[in-house]
């Protein structure tokens, strides 16, 4: 259990399970498990209860950088919270691989990469670079879920 | 051939391959299989003859949150139609894993996730929960090819 | 090195290591090995000294297709010099899988397939249709990191 373990040394809590708003309607997996891979659904800054995480909106607009950034951060405990609910244990996880970091901008808004970063920054200092480091994408999108401010996908390998 | 089967059963008929309109070129494929993975490109809703379905442009302006949610339900028709060529039998993916699900959407438009679940409600009904539960992703994007209202790309699991 | 005397014959030289603007830091990797993958992180046009290369902007507004085509196939250029640093031989590609050509596009460019094709083109060309086929999407974003035109990101299967 070295990664909760480094979690509670840096006074970080997971947040519960995604609790979503009335009207919103699920019909797939926050963790898709299959053999040595766990492919991990879009996931956004939580409330300690699991409800969405305010400020909605769009970085440029309505966000700062430095609360996308923040906004990034907590969808990484979001991802981490889901991943130990379906596998167990944190440690698990072997490799980080493929990250897709999803941002609601503003059509001008052009550091996305910065934004990004509060999730993999969180990310490496977990799990090491050795396991943490991952490639990843940081596009700007026109709109995102519930607008929320960013999401974040995965892909990561598994041990058995 | 359960999978074709369920179709049957649910009155649906899978299009044609692809027809797209002039000044149009691929220089991808619909289906990539490797080894035990298949993935699928983005893929839109079509009409039975393979050309690409109205009603086109962005949901939340142009399409109902109704007519978004049929979009993508008539996606899932057409990357079915493209994996059954590619692979002979539907019977062969064993798991569906990751769903790129791409809205075409005004920035004001927040409730992505239901237009995507015209996908995922399908691919869930005909697979059933163990081969066809999915993680996914739902952003809003500025624009999709051909201005289509919905694309849909995946990666599955198949056997030999 | 059947791959970069392909290159040489065709007269492309691939770009030095990127190189960003002060203000742009990176936690994650260009290129991410792990068993027979290699998932490649988000790259744009360079210049030949690793800097990034012009016009930014939107293509439909500050880009014409044309122009984003030609940032494509930089990218394609980009991607295969971050390969080549990671694998020490291009020859390992042993298959392009999925490809994600995502587009810096105004909300009524609709050609975005066309731009990425740019990418495509040029890997088919320098990898040839058995090994450089591949699955992908083409949408458009509302922004990109550093304004970008273009970001290609992809998942490739190696040898060891």
């Amino acid at each position: 259990m070295r990664v909760e373990a480094k979690l509670e040394e840096l006074g970080l809590t997971l947040p519960e399970a995604p609790k979503l708003p009335p009207g919103v309607e699920l019909s797939f997996a926050w963790v898709r498990v299959y053999q040595d891979r766990a492919y991990v659904a879009g996931h956004a800054a939580q409330n300690p209860d699991g409800s969405i995480a305010e400020p909605l909106g769009k970085v440029g607009v309505d966000l700062t950088p430095e609360q996308g950034y923040e906004a990034a951060r907590l969808s990484a405990l979001s991802v981490l919270s889901s991943l130990k609910r379906e596998l167990g244990d944190l440690d698990r996880v072997t490799a980080w691989l493929m990250v897709y970091g999803l941002v609601n901008a503003d059509p001008d808004f052009t550091l996305t990469t910065n934004v990004i970063n509060g999730f993999s920054d969180l990310i490496l200092e977990v799990y090491g670079p050795e396991t943490g480091m991952h490639a990843r994408m940081a596009p700007g999108l026109a709109t995102l879920p519930l607008g929320v401010p960013v999401t974040i996908s995965a892909e990561v390998a598994i041990s058995g």
